[in-house]
């Protein structure tokens, strides 16, 4: 067998590197990328947020979702996506405070922070120090409740951990498990947003339809997920701790992957509380008419 | 808020670890798994097959692709799923020798491999030593065609970059592609398989459901993929040096996804001739009416 060799090289543009947060709250993600076929057209790297915030501010991700504070502090880096979003619009059940006396008696207490979120570690910061009026002594450690509750009075939790904790138990009893995403909404009346689905700039700048591709299927796959909710409920829950009709909660009425107005209001109301860069850059639209 | 914590919890088995091999010819079975949403249920772990294979022998992966070279001598640890593999029955178009001598004068000559596959390298040792009947002096190097024909006279290249350069070519003229599956076939008159699908033997045992249960995702990943292989070849050569009608190709003429008595004859063939322990288990079948 002889053939010519010598056809040149096509020109090939790499596939988008998406971030894929590996805590139940983006399974329905998974699921809806998967269904519509998409996935074949993302190279998905799975991780927590915490590394993969760490890859897309280093440059080893194009796109994915980034806790609220990272994002607030690096919009130099980053444009955030419109419609959607990690947040929740009451009790969210998997950011929480677990505490051993009434928060009101947490002043001078120590407080066990089991997450290395900036986000939910300032969100609980600011609901015990300014809600509740307390000022207690933070320190951060492994998220294990039984380990902080020996350690400190109260213990803050979020992802999979925290949903365990609020809906499945500890072996202590005259435990109270207190959902930030309630307080919040009690406290300032604004939905609040943990995560961000953000870009890289100059990866928005360099491919802006592959930014408008990927929205567009991560609108697309959230919303297949949530029409298949019941399915997608069953179809986790043989995995997990949890039974079907609590995902199904969890993902329908405690997580809300909206981005609109009203989330940008709570996400400046967070950066203005929190002492975070307030100047909010435009949501990216879902089309291709907008520039960096 | 408080409510009651003590709710003993749920006993939980894992998600089947799973591997998947990043070439292009495994493609389709990750098209496959995502469009049945059978990717939900699976841990699937991407890499090259020299990584995937390690981690399943060392009991990082519950089942996966591995090398038929590696299979064969570990058979203690591995189970082989039935009427799955990755194979050819004639040329392959990934698995090549490219020489700048006819292959008759390759006696004595350096002879570059670039892969670390030890089917492969067997393979084209037993091609050129005993169909062509030269013995060549073989060398490891990178898979990159300018520099491996700089320190040799022929280079042996799978996956990728053989694709790559059976079809696109290189800046070198009077080389000639000899494809390695063809000479296999011409030689023996058997498929090649070049890997199988095998589960580890002690997770088989104890998750045999699991096993069925990811094997039948496999097969009908395979199935709908090759239904849909137009489809999937377009958006598969959108990210490739390949264009679509090439991929379809590759996909439906070059590449076989078939594990039978043909190919069963045709492990056993190349165990025989490359010196490697000839006793083949079972396949395992699609069903739980088996046991290790």
């Amino acid at each position: 067998m002889t053939e010519s060799i010598l056809t040149p090289l096509r020109v090939r543009q790499a596939r988008p590197r998406v971030g894929h947060i590996s805590y139940l709250n983006c399974a329905p993600l998974l699921w809806g990328l998967a269904r519509t076929g998409k996935l074949i057209d993302i190279d998905l790297v799975k991780g927590t947020p915490d590394v993969l915030g760490k890859e897309i501010l280093e440059g080893r991700l194009d796109i994915g979702p980034v806790s609220l504070a990272d994002f607030l502090q690096h919009q130099e880096l980053l444009v955030p996506l419109s419609e959607i979003a990690i947040g929740s619009d009451g009790p969210v059940m998997s950011c929480v405070i677990v505490s051993q006396v009434p928060l009101e008696e947490l002043g001078g207490a120590r407080v066990a922070l089991g997450s290395e979120s900036r986000t939910s570690i300032r969100l609980a910061q600011l609901v015990l120090g300014e809600m509740v009026g307390v000022h207690a002594e933070y320190f951060s450690c492994k998220p294990d409740l039984e380990s902080m509750l020996d350690a400190a009075s109260a213990a803050v939790l979020i992802g999979d951990a925290a949903l365990r904790v609020a809906t499945l138990g500890s072996t202590r009893s005259s435990l109270t498990v207190h959902d930030l995403g309630q307080m919040w909404r009690e406290w300032t009346g604004h939905p609040f947003v943990f995560a961000v689905i953000a870009a890289r700039r100059e990866f928005a700048a360099r491919a802006p339809e592959l930014v408008s591709e990927v929205h567009a299927a991560l609108v697309e796959a959230r919303d297949l997920a949530l029409t298949e909710i019941d399915e997608v409920s069953q179809r986790i829950a043989r995995w997990e701790d949890f039974d079907a009709e609590l995902l199904r909660r969890y993902y329908t009425h405690a997580l809300n992957y909206d981005l609109g107005d009203r989330q940008y209001a709570g996400i400046a109301e967070f950066a203005r509380r929190a002492g975070l860069p307030r100047t909010l850059d435009a949501r990216v639209p879902r089309d291709l008419s907008w520039s960096i």
